[in-house]
């Protein structure tokens, strides 16, 4: 058989349309993090590229506010760093607790029971979150070594306080993984502070760098954890006592890294550091107030509670009688605008709008809450 | 604890040096693919982007040589896809025969057991290839439902010739894994022609797209295996059941796509279809064999006989007195190139010349053999 029995498929060059990333990720790419994706690659191993793991892994303590020796980036999506946490905590038999109120809590139970742990769960209707009494409650009930809760909700928009939730998985015995997706770099989220023991984000949603490369940091309990397992991580790619010697002093080669998204992160992170975490925060918190008033001054209504409401993402229900895809695409075709429909539970019934990174600017706002009264007129 | 208690790191601009990639991978980037890597973020359920993902596929099956409709990019480096044929494809209590001729084959053969396949070996010394009686002597022995072989040992240099493989793995009812990371769009590999049932390889090699997504075919048997699995797959990311709900006809969400690599692969791809598989294949040789010559005129022996010498991956015995390292930090210090040194038991012996991809030029061959002499003289 020779090559001529394929057809060769011509199509033309990449003429990616100019939108406007208003939904649950990823986010707008700043110009600068988009410029420094294309600079030539160098080899893994380089010593620029060394110095420049070094860099990115100290930017990241800063993001994420800790000491953490190991925080690194997972070479893969959000769903890779949620999968990182899990693998290496959970092992055959492991008592785990997932807390599910969205989407994403519920991914985390899925994964857990993939490697093998006795999942319980506490379930909460979407949109809620968990008074830190009822983890306590569940955990008195039957206590867990690993406990999973998902700090921001990107399929509900709530904000899940997390201040007494590690105190209590501690005093039991247990370490405590946060999902922060939808938070980091743009919500408040104090890593030492709070005493989390795993943490994992995704590069796209409030860091504003495309999607391929995802944060995560573990605490002494959780090296810990991950040094005196019974077994080996069932994941090869995601083994972080192979992954950390890469990134620690020993520089052993694990699998490549992927360069150019660590040339992202690193602007990305850079460009967090050089505007600061707190006027970050302020910026998605003061952009979402202005994107929660007009929508209500429109007529619409918030689906979270103020009281934990997320400014990266937020729910708004879909008014009766309108059909929220119709919107959508009116969205997108007239003005080139990107929001979500609901996922799961809420399908059908709100859109998503996140305002995260780049994407978190009052212009952006502006747009969007005319476009929309223009389309729901 | 305010945010006050962390320095924030200023860290200057990204400015990566101009390397000449002659190692192991990654390989030089097109300016083409670069320029692409850098275009604005679409979301990854973007009507755009959905055509770009067919485009993208109808592209990889032209370069594999096949007509298998799962044929997708993982999102992750090539290690992923390696990770994702394992998991896939091998189930706790799984026979399994690993083929071991370098250090790809060996972690083939650890993944498989994370994933609890009973897995045996057969094993040449690094450098060699495997006589298709061997395999089937292995299996007669004792069948395997999946048998993994590497075509382009990236460790080694070797091209393992697969001719006969696929037909005996078949005959005793067993499915073919066949690597070729560093083969795929610059060694002749033509996947329906040769019956193999999972291919996979990587980006950053001779489709000279950056580290970070890497293409992966199944055939009808392996489809079929995956549908008749007794458990879930034990890793969640990589799970092609639910990735292919996502690459196919349903676009169900599953994590979110590493939207810039997509675009990168896609321009890579449309370069190896504009020169043609069996110009691309040409180029390759000559080159290599114009190195091959260079080398052995300058007094280098090469590692691997001819008859099955890698074109893409040169392995170059170091020659008695020199200290491999300095002569490989001297290119890099005074040339700016990069080659490797031996992995595992070739460490310290060879040094490992990769011509792939936008790598593989005439002048860099001129320049690195002159480099050399110099610095070895």
């Amino acid at each position: 058989m020779s090559t001529s029995e394929f057809e060769r498929p011509i199509y033309p060059q990449l003429n990616a349309p100019p939108r406007l990333l208003l939904g649950p990720g990823p986010s707008l790419v700043d110009p600068r993090v988009l410029q420094v994706m294309g600079a030539p690659l160098v080899g893994h191993l380089d010593p620029f590229f060394l110095d420049l793991m070094d860099r990115t892994q100290s930017l990241l303590r800063y993001v994420y506010q800790t000491k953490n020796k190991l925080t690194i980036p997972v070479s893969g999506t959000g769903s890779a760093a949620m999968e990182a946490a899990v693998a290496n905590m959970v092992e055959p038999g492991t008592p785990v607790l997932v807390c599910i109120n969205g989407y994403f809590g519920g991914r985390i139970a899925e994964m857990a029971a993939r490697y093998g742990g006795e999942v319980q769960t506490i379930n909460r209707p979407w949109g809620e979150i968990f008074p830190p009494e009822e983890v306590k409650a569940a955990l008195h009930q039957r206590p867990a070594e690993v406990v999973a809760i998902v700090h921001a909700e990107t399929s509900t928009g709530a904000l899940q306080p997390l201040d007494e939730i590690a105190s209590i998985v501690h005093e039991l015995g247990g370490i405590l993984i946060v999902d922060a997706v939808t938070s980091l770099g743009g919500v408040p989220l104090q890593v030492d502070e709070l005493d989390i023991d795993v943490c994992y984000s995704g590069s796209q949603k409030c860091l504003s760098c495309p999607p391929g490369i995802s944060p995560i940091t573990l605490g002494q309990r959780a090296v810990q954890r991950l040094e005196n397992r019974q077994s080996k991580v069932a994941n090869w790619y995601l083994d972080l006592s192979m992954v950390q010697a890469y990134w620690g002093s020993e520089r052993t080669y694990h699998h490549t890294a992927p360069i150019s998204m660590v040339y992202g992160l690193y602007e990305a992170l850079r460009i967090v550091v050089e505007e600061g975490l707190e006027n970050r925060w302020e910026r998605h918190r003061l952009n979402a107030g202005m994107l929660w008033d007009g929508l209500e001054e429109h007529g619409l209504e918030l689906h979270v509670p103020l009281e934990y409401r997320l400014p990266s993402l937020t729910t708004v229900r879909v008014p009766d009688g309108v059909d929220e895809l119709v919107v959508r695409q009116g969205l997108l075709r007239d003005y080139n605008i990107e929001i979500s429909g609901g996922l799961g539970e809420l399908k059908g019934k709100v859109w998503r709008i996140g305002l995260m990174g780049f994407s978190s600017r009052r212009e952006n706002v502006r747009l969007l809450l005319s476009a929309l009264a223009d389309l729901l007129k």
